[in-house]
């Protein structure tokens, strides 16, 4: 792995604190409830001591909730009924702050970074020719990588440098927001097509079939559901080939990576599938969430494409999944899929499949609660409150 | 019906508005994401316009959590292991901010209001041998209609005017929120052993058998399940004979009820369940929810002792559903029977049985995200967002 931000981060990286999570169930026992009343808030709690390694774990006051942008090459085979546009028309509309995402920031109390890691088309400017300017908190990172991806279905999503510099974009971000205060790291992301290459993604890294992990994204025809899963093969195959092709020329990527069983193509690496497959704001949300890890933040996960994010980011370094939380169950099967790849159980399951982190930042609230709840509650002792006639 | 606060609630309900669901619906199609992207929240933004009988629905800015709590006779079966004096020290603990319904409620911006309504022993005194102080923006409601229930499994949990004293005291307490402008109530509750009467009130109600609707409450071993089933079996052999006895003599409860298809025994209305089963704060949980429907507010639900209360107010008044938002799905299977009786879906699942209001609690942000999307997002007009292409 080359020098950067996303090395660094790797490096730093610790596996969660388990003795931290004992002593956070120890302390649930001696709160004002019956023993394990609270449910997963319980186990939650634990977690975010082990993330933090310490108990009580401290209570998330500033939430980040940082959106990757980026364009996909394969919507010219037709995978999704919305025009490339969307995707930089949305930018300016996080900016100026009426997306789904910055209703829901606002009501958990996050703030909200944009980042451009790879828009194929100008954001479009704001009244009188200007930049849009952004709403209150808000802002736009320019980390541009390349103006999209490649089309998967024909060739590879980016080189590997490319991936490396989308890697660095987000392990980059993960550690500015830190610098600003940032306790608690949020996944978002946009990018008209990017439910394609994140199911094939999924599929790379599971070992599931692509029909399994496709799904109908923003809401596609039975008739374009079938080209989507013929395209998510097409480029299974392809990324196969390639990683043979290169693995006999003994020109494998770079990092000296764990690859975990789910991985099918024998000699892919993570950083291969991620290059081959692609998506410039999967490759960021992989460095940022490894960057959060490695600060010992939460990072809450929001659906399919953070999910296939999470599957590399887990196959370079396992330790990372100690530090996820899975916000919501999306519909779409590639997200359910990859959070049993993690083995890691979802808070909220309401049927949400806008992704920009919409579901994850629907949770935070209840890490916030988890965490506080192991802070603020009243012990049997100092209430004075009996326990168990035994 | 005797005149008094929860006849007038009983009065004034309305339905909720269907027209006012429509406009939202047909609004959140042109907000800027994919139609139906937001899921269960779109459904939800639904039934807040319905409720509030305007769209977009007022935001909710004032959450008032009310918890009631009473002591249970029953509790001499010996169907829980705590002791009886843990309700009037949890009382203290609530007023002492230490509990964790005050942590989520701090967490999710509501104010808790604790309201005695039939704890048999006295609430411990804080040091120096004063009430306990409560701690900010709490406070003790005193409605005490008796100190504690009658033993159901042998005698009837109170009279029909305690009964209605009860559900007076909790449309009083709802009414008086919404002077001091509390725009959503939550449920909350404290008394050891009150599943019993709940489950007892749901089977009932639903004409489930005591078996399928019994949990384990606080934590039970196998050997006092078995006990509580037995319990609620006699309770309910025995109130379904004093329905039989009443009937016979002429002299059944007051309200002119709706009686749904759920109850059993013929010619027992939902009061004379209330009064022969009881509960004195599913009583005055029964009344406080007719009292937010009736003032149009929307009254999110916690788990089977709000349901339990809930299916008596809905057997007096169906219109009240229309304003129920079902918080999360309890564990006890009492829980699940109601909400399927009433035909509600809970919003979260995430294993919690520990009553006070917690599980509603958690689900306030998602209620309250819902009505703000509605209002604070961009339309795909407004923010120059390309639509689909057809």
């Amino acid at each position: 792995m080359r020098a950067g931000p996303f090395a660094d981060a790797l490096a730093a990286l610790r596996p969660a604190d388990a003795e931290a999570a004992r002593l956070a169930l120890a302390r649930q026992d001696r709160l004002t409830k019956p023993a394990g009343a609270l449910g997963r808030l319980e186990a939650l709690s634990a977690q975010l001591a082990a993330v933090a390694g310490t108990c009580p774990p401290p209570v998330p006051v500033r939430p980040a909730v940082a959106v990757f942008a980026g364009d996909h090459g394969v919507l010219a085979e037709g995978v999704s009924p919305w025009p490339q546009e969307v995707t930089a028309q949305m930018v300016a509309n996080f900016l100026a702050g009426g997306a789904a995402i910055n209703v829901l920031a606002r009501e958990v109390g996050a703030f909200v970074v944009v980042v451009d890691v790879g828009v194929a088309t100008p954001v479009p400017a704001g009244p009188g020719g200007h930049d849009v300017p952004a709403g209150e908190g808000l802002r736009l990172v320019k980390s541009n990588v390349r103006l999209g991806t490649g089309n998967i279905a024909v060739e590879p999503a980016m080189t590997g440098d490319e991936a490396l510099a989308a890697l660095d974009a987000g392990a980059r971000l993960a550690a500015e927001l830190v610098g600003e205060g940032a306790d608690l790291l949020v996944t978002g992301d946009m990018g008209i097509g990017n439910t394609t290459p994140s199911a094939a993604i999924v599929a790379a890294l599971t070992g599931r079939a692509a029909r399994e992990v496709t799904g109908r994204g923003t809401g596609i025809s039975d008739e374009v559901f079938e080209l989507k899963v013929g395209v998510i093969e097409r480029a299974l195959l392809r990324a196969e080939a390639a990683a043979a092709a290169g693995a006999a020329a003994g020109a494998a990527a770079g990092a000296a990576a764990a690859t975990p069983s789910g991985i099918t193509a024998a000699g892919t690496t993570p950083l291969a599938v991620l290059a081959e497959l692609g998506g410039l704001e999967i490759a960021a949300l992989a460095g940022y969430v490894v960057g959060g890890a490695a600060a010992r933040l939460p990072v809450v996960v929001d659906g399919v494409i953070a999910l296939a994010a999470c599957l590399v980011a887990a196959a370079l370094a396992p330790d990372v999944v100690g530090y996820l939380v899975a916000g919501h169950r999306s519909t779409e099967p590639g997200a359910t899929a990859a959070l049993e790849s993690l083995r890691i159980e979802p808070l909220l399951d309401l049927g949400l499949r806008l992704g920009e982190g919409t579901g994850a930042c629907l949770a935070v609230p209840l890490v916030r609660g988890a965490a506080r709840l192991l802070s603020e509650m009243a012990s049997f002792d100092a209430a004075g409150v009996s326990t168990l006639e035994s």
